[in-house]
This record gives structure tokens, C-alpha cells and sequence, in this order.
């Protein structure tokens, strides 16, 4: 006989293993068994250095571990009395699937706990010094994913008259897709935007423009996922040395706004 | 002669102080002193024993301090030398108006670094166990804040036409507005919302009901600012006492919408 464990769904933030929470690290540190995603800075499993850690993510091209597995996994380990952590990149309830395994858990009667992190969109802006939600500017931030089930179209419309700074996950192979989107649907092609490329982390980078050149960027200056794509006039206030050229273009949007 | 001092804005998080991260921490133990707001809570102070601490939020009915004067005395510390943090609840670029003040060391060219926390919305929903963004049932989460700059109106149209999770800050004084102009804008109001007061603290309050009782809890439940309003079938998904009554609205809602 033994008595049912606990899984606790932890957020480690953005990726710089210092953007963790200090309630993580206390998790961490009574955790028997790791479930780590690919995407979390692996830095931050030194706060559990007896655990079991075990990688579910993509890794080396191969697939990755199929969401129900993960799911099955949780509970079985829970079930084998262990006290089990579920480790995800950013926050686990934005866009990281963390509600389908809570539900499982919910749905197996395993106890679990839930500890946000700092979402990696957000991070994204603020390593820019992109003030997302800057009053006079915008009515606040939007966070959707490109990448949406059944390969549905977005909203966009709603998306540009919400009058809100756009954060984009998961958009690197619809740059084409999301610049004339937005565009068709009325907003203003000068509008300025960035790709930050691996948030917070030693080896971030970041380009801005705008959002008719956005495809561009992308490519000339090869930018890969995991990336954020921001849209809105806040980017306007980045601090970065590419942000040269694209204030610019803030200006003459502004210019062409007031006429 | 004397150097430059710096100044570190930082987000404490949503109030739970062990969600503080371990990057904020350390920067609070080199801080020598702290200007805080008054919706932080004070328990974090405890990683900077040694700061002087000068609180600048609204406190006892007075008046906040002005931004203005928060900025000018950032800049002046500074100057002075000192290693300043400004501590801020939540995340400081999250309805913050921490993009004011980084504007403010900007132009005053003061060395300065900024710490992101855990936003207040996301914490409450993770707090109630509502996914924001579960695939299926929306497309993202929208950050707004109901108390616009002169008073202007949201744009309810496109908020609900974004089919995203909606997350109202600083709208407890709006629910009958937010309830009506969401429903004159099309979302049905069987839609699940919630009211969250003080989350993740140990004196969270939260209750559950559809858009259109919105006003009637607020007032009945007496719930207070600080407070999250959120709106959207993940609220569907919340995990609470409160919620048995919304869930039976819920299902009702997801049959209106198969007919």
C-alpha cells in the first residue's frame, strides 16, 4: 500500500533560469521526478539535483512526446505515490497545454498544484524595453497563437480594431501569413514590429521593422523558433541596437496618424 | 565627485511573495533604497533588510503620489548615486505605467534595468485553475484594462469578435458597463466570468458566474479592488467552491451553441 503522490504544473518563466519563481524553486526542491520540456532553460534543474529528470520534448529532430502520453505518464507516477513536477517553458496556461494535463489530472483525482510563470511573450517585450501595455498607445496586449488547431484563420479584424499590442507565439512559419492579414484587415503597413528569438536567454536576439517588412526580417536575418513576433506601436519605444531604423518609421507613422 | 547610481524596475508579481522571482531578489539585496507601491505586498521587503524603503502608493483614502513626482525622484536618487529599485506589483509593463518611468530614466539618460513579474490577470486565472488559452476554446487572452485614459471606450466589438480569453484590469467600478457592452456587442450572456480579489494572496476571494450576473456578484459577494475580471468559456474550467452554480450555466451555454 502506498498513498497517492502529487503533480505540481510549474512555470520556469521565459528562459533565463534567474526569471524562475522563487515558489518553483521550493517545488522543484521536494520533487522525486522531473518531467522537463525541451524548451526550459536546463539550468534551472540544478534546483532539484536528486530528482529523476525526465525530458519529454522535442529533441535531435526527432517527435515530440505525444500530449496524451505525457498526460498517462503524470498519473501513473502520481498514482506510484511519487511526488512528481510537470517542468514548462514560460507560464503552463498560456499556450503550453498545461490545462489538458491538469484536466487529466483533475479527471484521475490526482492532487496537483498549479505555479504560473512569467510567459515568455511578455518577457519578450520587456527585454526589448517594450512597454506593452504604454497608456496613450494601446487599450492593452493581446497574446494568440498562430498556430491554431485545425489550421483555422484568426480572427484579424478583431485583432487590429482591439486596439492592443499584438503577441504573437508560435509564428515563425507565418510571418507571410500574419504581415498581410494584418495589413488586408486595415492596419497601417508602417506599423512597427519585432521577432525576439530566444527571450531573456545569454543568446537572444532581436530584430525590428515593420510589419510589411516583418517576412523580410525574418528571413534576411534568419530567425528561428522558439521566437516572439510583437506588433504594435510600442514597439516603437524598444531599446535595441536595431531599433534605429525602425524608429524612423515610427515617426513618419506618426506623422501620416495625425493627417 | 560621485558615479551615477542605476535604477532596477522591477515587477514583484501578482502578491503571493514566494511568486517574486530569484532575479528580483537578488537585485533587492544590492538595493539600498526602495520606492514601493502600496498594492505589493510588503512581505517581499524582507529581501532588503537593509534598504530604505520609501512607499509611494495610495495608502489610508490619500491620494497615490503622483507619477510625475515617482519619476522625478527615480531621477534624483540616481543622480544622487544610490542603487535604486522600483518595486512595482505584478509586471511593471502590465497596466504598470512602468513604460512611464523607463521613458523618464531615458531621457535623463540614468543606467537602468528592468525585472518582469508574473502579471496580476494570468496569476488569477492559474489561481482558479482556468487555462487562458485552452486550445479549442480560444485563441488567445486579452489584456485590458477598464479604465481608460480619458475615460474612452473599449473597443467591445473587436474583444469579442477576437474569441479570446478576456482579462479586466482595475474594472471593478465598470461591471454593469462591461457586462452590457459585451452583451450589446454579441457574446452570450450565459458567458462564464469570474471576479478575482487579491489573488494568489491568503486572503483570495473569487466568484463565478455568467456576463450577465456580473454586476449582482460583485455587489452581493462585495468584492473589493484590488481585482480581476475575467471573461470566457475557460472560466468554465474553474476549480472552486463558488463554481458548481456557473458550471450548470456553462453546459447550458455549450448546447445553446451546438443548436
Amino acid at each position: 500500500m502506498h498513498t497517492t503522490g502529487k503533480v505540481t504544473l510549474i512555470g520556469a518563466g521565459p528562459g533565463d533560469p534567474d526569471l524562475i519563481t522563487l515558489k518553483a524553486i521550493k517545488a522543484l526542491q521536494q520533487a522525486e521526478v522531473v518531467l522537463v520540456d525541451d524548451l526550459v532553460n536546463q539550468a534551472v534543474l540544478a534546483h532539484c539535483p536528486r530528482a529523476r529528470i525526465v525530458p519529454v520534448g522535442k529533441r535531435g529532430g526527432c517527435q515530440s512526446t505525444p500530449q496524451h502520453f505525457i498526460n498517462r505518464m503524470l498519473v501513473a507516477l502520481a498514482e506510484q505515490g511519487q511526488n512528481v513536477v510537470r517542468l514548462k517553458g514560460g507560464d503552463p496556461f498560456v499556450f503550453g497545454r498545461g490545462g489538458e494535463e491538469m484536466l487529466a489530472l483533475r479527471s484521475a483525482s490526482i492532487p496537483y498544484d498549479i505555479i504560473p510563470g512569467i510567459t515568455s511573450g511578455l518577457a519578450a517585450c520587456s527585454s526589448l524595453e517594450v512597454p506593452a501595455t504604454h497608456r496613450g498607445y494601446t487599450h492593452g496586449v493581446t497574446l494568440v497563437t498562430a498556430h491554431t488547431q485545425n489550421g483555422e484563420s484568426l480572427p484579424w479584424r478583431a485583432l487590429v480594431e482591439s486596439n492592443t499590442t499584438l503577441v504573437i507565439y508560435m509564428g515563425m512559419q507565418h510571418l507571410a501569413t500574419i504581415s498581410r492579414e494584418l495589413i488586408t484587415a486595415g492596419m497601417a503597413k508602417e506599423m512597427p514590429c519585432m521577432i525576439v528569438e530566444n527571450a531573456t536567454r545569454d543568446h537572444q536576439r532581436a530584430v525590428t521593422g515593420s510589419l510589411q517588412t516583418l517576412p523580410m526580417l525574418g528571413h534576411q536575418h534568419q530567425m528561428q523558433s522558439p521566437a516572439m513576433i510583437v506588433v504594435g506601436e510600442v514597439v516603437g519605444l524598444a531599446n535595441s541596437a536595431d531599433t534605429l531604423q525602425m524608429l524612423g518609421q515610427f515617426e513618419q507613422l506618426k506623422a501620416v496618424n495625425a493627417n
